[in-house]
């Protein structure tokens, strides 16, 4: 197997984490997002939507999506548990790192690359040549505090986003938190569910991928 | 079981697709997007993120999110599978049914909430409270148009878009396709290999839904 990654960006950061939560040594190559190198043909020979991460099996075939690279390495490797012990709890954990993705990285992305000169001519991850539009870095932001305050208010309720356990969930949860503070939207201060979690998370071996 | 709905909703008519091709029986509750009762307490204490399509369990739990709702059903009913026999394909399948999901319905979504007057307040699904961006229109016809060129490609090397059988994958993209058309995107005429598919997806009873 290999992982082709991008050390600074957050969703490879999903599978690393995830990866070395299951124990795992997975070979990496950096693709550098910043100097387009996911939208050259080399890397598009991969994965024709260009983006990252994406892990090639030994038989050459590609798993892209780092969602998907997950459930697929949970099913190789079933311990530690990441993504539910039944099938309630695998939809609660899924639902939430849906949620970080979806209103947490992708809100932070809209905010980043609206804003971010070498995105101007691709607003959004991987190959799709949208153009930045400068009302969006406002409405990431916005959208980032609406992230921001469902966390607190989950974390208030739950000791983990998936549950009373460390889940995928909280690995999303993670990256974009992380991904957010990087560039300049931290979570307030004051909200404390979170700077418990967020302390509770980053402790962990894995939060140094 | 409950399903709360809203017919005229694509992504509830993905969890009615999935219901239908496994045999299903499910109650549904109708919530009306247009007029916002899913931004109303009585739903938001049902998922507070007020998007639709929910499931309640009998016991009161309630499943959020159309790819959770799927995949607690495939747990509980696995056959006829449609979310993938093993780890590969069910990778293959989640990363289809994601493309469509974030490529084909979002971007369709883009076009069409940033356009239509009752969505003004609310350009994104459920609880985010952000405004409409009228250059979104257009950013969302550009993202529709890469969706369905990627969707053709695929089309023309394989049968369904997850492989070779009809499974979840097909569901979003057939959601993402006719709300496309439902709002004055249909894909184009010269795109053979997706009339091909587009044909016999709709040809099944579920696809009534």
């Amino acid at each position: 197997m290999k992982l082709y990654d991008t050390q600074m960006a957050p969703n490879p950061r999903r599978a690393r984490i995830f990866i070395a939560e299951k124990g795992l040594d997975i070979p990496r190559q950096e693709v550098s997002i910043i100097e387009g190198d996911n939208l050259k043909p080399e890397y598009l020979a991969v994965n024709p939507w260009g983006t990252l991460p994406a892990l090639e099996l030994d038989d050459g075939n590609v798993i892209t999506e780092a969602p998907c690279i997950m459930r697929y390495l949970e099913a190789l490797h079933p311990e530690p548990n990441l993504l539910g012990r039944d099938p309630l709890e695998a939809a609660r954990i899924e639902a939430w790192e849906r949620f970080c993705e979806m209103n947490g990285m992708q809100a932070v992305g809209e905010f980043f690359r609206n804003k971010f000169e070498p995105f101007a001519e691709r607003a959004m991850p991987g190959y799709s040549g949208v153009k930045t539009i400068p009302a969006l870095v406002e409405r990431g932001k916005q959208r980032v505090a609406f992230f921001h305050a469902q966390l607190e208010k989950r974390l208030a309720e739950s000791e983990y986003l998936g549950g009373d356990r460390f889940t995928a969930a909280d690995i999303t949860g993670l990256c974009a938190v992380d991904f957010g503070k990087g560039v300049g939207l931290p979570f307030p201060e004051g909200n404390q569910a979170t700077a418990r979690w967020h302390a509770a998370v980053s402790a962990r071996p894995s939060a140094a991928n």
